[in-house]
C-alpha cells in the first residue's frame, strides 16, 4: 500500500476553488477578446532543444526534463557514467521538456506557422507551466499563466492596448485599488548607463570599468538591470554593494543613485528624465515612447507609476516594461509582468520582427484575492433540488421525473440509494446541506397518492406542497 | 539556431481547433452539471509512486518519468551505472511522472481528502494526460479525457445515470446515430467461465487447465478478458487460437463460443444469459443488475448493444463495464470507455469504497465529427469591427471611440499601425478579411469633419454612412 500524496509544489483544485480560478480566467479571456486575441494552446510537452537557452542559466536548471523512453541509457558511453557528469549526460538521456512559460512555445508557433498566420498576429494563452523551483509562499511548481502578445507591429498602440487590458480586468475583479502598475522602457535604462559613463571622470584613472563597457556585453546589462531590479528587496545600499562588487566606479554609481532615488508623478518623471537624457539618442528615443503612450492612456484614473527602477529579469525586452505590482497585502513581489521584444523569434530564424506581450499570474492574483475576501459572490455547486429517495418504490416514481427536469436543462439530483430508515434519511439531507443543495423534494406515500410533492427551502425550512409543473416553474 | 518543431505526438491548437474543441468540452460540462457532478483538477505531475503498478507491465513502460532535479545520479550506485540497468536505475533517478489518466489521480485525491467529503461523491474532470505511446491516427501522446465518478454508492442508479449522460452528450453533439454503446457486466463474464468450467468434461482427463482455475489467478482472468476483447479485431478464430495458446482446453473453448457467437436484441440476449447462468449465482447477479440498469433506461430510444464480448482491458472493474464504439467512420476504438469499481481506492488505503465512472476521449470525438463534418456552426473569431487606421490624426480622433465601445463590451480592433499608402491601406483589410471580421470602419478627413462614419459590411460591400450611436446600436 502506498500513502496518498502529493508530489512537492503541486496542488488539487476542489470545485470552490475551481470556481473561483474560472471566474477569473473567464474576467482575462472576455477582456482579452474584447480586443481582438484569439487563443492559442501549446502542448506541455516540448522537445528540450526548444526551451534550453531561452531563460538563463537558472531558468535551464528549473526546467523539468523527462526522461526517454525505452532504454534510455543506450546512448550514453559508460567513461560518461562513471565519471557521473549529469550536466553532461542529460541531454543524451532526456530529450524533452515541461513548458516553462508560455512566451518560448509562442515564438516557435509563430516561426512554425509564419506563412498562414496574418500579422499582427494577436494570440492569448491561458495554461500550466512548471518549473522545479524550491517550493514556498505564492510559489507553486506548477502553476498558470495568462500571456497576451501582439506580434508584427511596431505600434506603440499595441502598448497602449496591453495597459488598458492590464486596468480594465483589475477594475473587474475589484482589485483596481489594490495594485500599482509599474512601467518603464529599457532604452531610457540604456540612456541612463549611457549618461552616466560619458559623465565618469574616474573611469580612465582608476581600473574601475565604466558603465559604458558593463552595458556593451549583453549579459553585463543583465548584471545591472538584474541589480536595480532588487531595490525594492534589498535597499539602494544593498544595490550599491552588489554594483561595486561587480566593479563599477564609484561615480557611476553614485550618478545611478540620482535617477533610482528620484521621486516623482508621471509628468515630473518625464520632464526630469528629458532634462538628464538630453546627449543619449537611445535614453531620449526612451522617453518619446513613454509620452506617446501615456498620451493614449486615461492616467488621471489609472494607477500608473512610471519606475526608473523597474529593470526585469529577461534579457530580451527592448522597449517598454511593465509589472503589476499589489499594494497593502502579504504577497510579495509582481503580479503581472511584459514588455516589448524586438527579436524573439530570432532563436528559431525568423528575424526582424517585433512584439509586446505580458502575463497575468493567475496563481498569484487568486491568492491576493482571497486575502482581501474579494470572492464573495462565486456560488459553487450548480445542483438546483436534490429529490429524496425514500424506498425503491419512490426511486421508480420519482427517477421519470428527475430524468424529465433534465432535459429541460434543471440541474436536479436524485439520491442514488433508498433511505429505507431515519438514519439513512437524515444522511440523504446532509448530503443536500453540504453540496449546499437549495431545495429539497420529498415524495412519500402521501404525495404519491395526490400527485403532489413537498417542496422544502433548505435556508429557511419552509416546505410547500407542489405539483411538479409549479416545482419545474420555481426550479427554472 | 533551432529548428522550430514540436515533439513527436504533440499538437497545437490555434482559435478555430479550440472553439470546435471548446464546444465539445462545454457539452459534456454542462451535462455532468445537470446531473450534479462538480469539478476537481489534479496536478500533471504526480510521485511515481501513486502512478506505478496501476496500469499493468505495458502502462508502467508509457509513463513519462522526470528526470529529479540537480545532481540525479548522487543516490544510484556505480555498479549500476556500469551495468547499465536501465529498469533498476529509473526509480532512483526519477521520482515524479506525469499523470496517465485522470482515475489514479481521483482515487488519490478521495483518499487524502476522505475525511472532508460527502459521499456519494461526483466529480468530472477534464485535462490532458500523457502516454510515451507510438503516435498514430487517432493516438496522440498529450490527449484530453474527460471523466465523470460516483464514489461511495453501490446503487446502480449510478449506471442508469451515466449512460444517460452519455446519451445526451452525443445526441447534443448530433452524433447519436453514429454511435453504438457496448453494455456489459464483468459477473456476466464471471459467470460464463463458471458454468463452462463446470460442464467441461475434458479437464480432468487432460492436462489442460480449466478455465476455473485460470479465473482464480487474477492475472489469468485479465488474459480471458484481454483475448475476448480483441473479438472485433482479430474475429473468433484469432481469439480461440490465443485461448488455446494459453492452454484452455478445446471443449472449453468451443462452449465460449456459443455465448460469443450469440446474436439477439436486448430482451433477447437477457433470457438467453438467464437460462444458460441458471447455475452461477455470479452470472445471475450480473444479468439481474443489467436487467434492473435497463428497466430505468429508455432503452428503444438509446443506441445501447449488450455485447457479450465486450470485457474492457483494465483489471480493476467488478461490474457493468461500458463502451462507446463510432459507427460509419474511419476511426477504429472506442471513443468512451467506463465501468464499476468495487475497490479502486484500496491501493491508497482506503478499503470498501465502490465506484463507477467513464471517460469520453476529446480528441478521437473531436477526429470523428471533424470526419462527419458536424461543427458547421462553429465561429472562431469574436471582433466584430475593425476600425481602420488612415494616418496618425486618424489614430488619435478614432482610438477613444474603440476605447469606448470596449467599455459597453462590444469586441472591436482598430489595426495598430497608421496606413499613410494605399498598399498599407489593402493590408488593414486582408487583416479583417483573414480574420473574419464582419464590419470595418472607415474615419478619413471628410468623416471627421461631419462626425460621420463610413460603415462597411464585408460581405456584401455595402457602405453605409452611420454616427458613432447608430455604429454601437448596430454592433451591439
Amino acid at each position: 500500500m502506498k500513502k496518498a500524496a502529493l508530489a512537492r509544489g503541486t496542488r488539487d483544485f476542489g470545485p470552490e476553488q475551481l470556481a473561483k480560478r474560472q471566474y477569473i480566467i473567464n474576467t482575462i479571456k472576455e477582456v482579452y477578446e474584447l480586443y481582438g486575441f484569439q487563443p492559442l494552446e501549446t502542448p506541455a510537452i516540448e522537445n528540450l532543444s526548444t526551451l534550453t537557452g531561452k531563460y538563463g542559466d537558472e531558468g535551464d536548471q528549473l526546467l523539468f526534463k523527462i526522461l526517454n523512453s525505452g532504454d534510455y541509457l543506450k546512448k550514453t558511453d559508460t567513461n560518461m557514467l562513471v565519471q557521473r557528469d549529469f550536466k553532461k549526460i542529460m541531454p543524451v538521456i532526456a530529450e524533452k521538456g515541461l513548458r516553462y512559460d508560455l512566451t518560448v512555445p509562442f515564438a516557435r508557433y509563430v516561426v512554425m506557422n509564419r506563412n498562414d498566420l496574418s500579422f499582427p498576429f494577436k494570440r492569448y494563452q491561458i495554461q500550466p507551466v512548471w518549473r522545479a523551483d524550491r517550493p514556498q509562499k505564492g510559489r507553486y511548481r506548477e502553476f498558470y499563466q495568462c500571456d497576451a502578445d501582439v506580434i508584427g507591429s511596431n505600434s506603440l498602440l499595441n502598448e497602449v492596448e496591453l495597459i488598458q487590458i492590464i486596468d480594465m480586468v483589475y477594475k473587474k475583479l475589484g482589485l483596481l485599488s489594490n495594485i500599482s502598475i509599474k512601467l518603464n522602457n529599457r532604452k531610457i535604462l540604456q540612456g541612463i548607463i549611457k549618461v552616466i559613463h560619458t559623465a565618469d571622470q574616474s573611469i580612465n584613472k582608476s581600473d574601475k570599468i565604466g558603465l559604458e563597457k558593463v552595458f556593451d556585453a549583453d549579459d553585463k546589462f543583465t548584471v545591472i538591470t538584474v541589480a536595480i531590479d532588487k531595490l525594492d528587496k534589498i535597499g539602494l545600499k544593498g544595490v550599491n554593494a552588489e554594483l561595486a562588487n561587480r566593479g563599477i566606479s564609484e561615480e557611476s554609481i553614485n550618478q545611478l543613485a540620482t535617477f533610482l532615488n528620484f521621486e516623482g508623478n508621471v509628468q515630473e518623471t518625464l520632464a526630469f528624465l528629458k532634462e538628464k537624457l538630453a546627449d543619449s539618442a537611445i535614453g531620449l528615443k526612451g522617453v518619446e515612447e513613454m509620452s506617446t503612450i501615456l498620451q493614449y492612456l486615461d492616467t488621471d484614473k489609472m494607477p500608473i507609476k512610471l519606475d526608473i527602477s523597474l529593470a526585469r529579469g529577461l534579457s530580451y525586452y527592448t522597449g517598454t516594461i511593465l509589472e503589476v505590482v499589489p499594494l497593502g497585502t502579504e504577497m510579495k513581489g509582481s503580479i503581472n509582468g511584459g514588455g516589448r521584444y524586438d527579436d524573439l523569434t530570432s532563436v528559431f530564424g525568423l528575424k526582424g520582427v517585433s512584439g509586446v506581450g505580458f502575463s497575468f499570474g493567475l496563481d498569484r492574483i487568486y491568492d491576493v484575492m482571497e486575502e482581501l475576501d474579494l470572492f464573495k459572490e462565486i456560488t459553487t455547486n450548480k445542483t438546483k433540488a436534490l429529490f429524496i429517495n425514500f424506498d425503491k418504490e419512490c426511486q421508480a416514481y420519482t427517477f421519470p421525473l428527475v430524468t424529465n427536469l433534465r432535459k429541460e436543462g434543471i440541474n436536479v439530483e436524485i439520491f442514488p440509494e433508498p433511505a429505507a430508515n431515519g438514519k439513512k434519511l437524515k444522511r440523504q439531507m446532509n448530503y443536500a446541506n453540504k453540496k449546499n443543495i437549495p431545495y429539497v423534494i420529498l415524495t412519500g406515500s402521501t404525495e404519491k397518492e395526490s400527485g403532489l410533492f413537498s417542496f422544502k427551502t433548505m435556508e429557511t425550512g419552509e416546505q410547500e406542497t407542489l405539483t411538479i409543473e409549479a416545482i419545474t416553474e420555481r426550479l427554472k
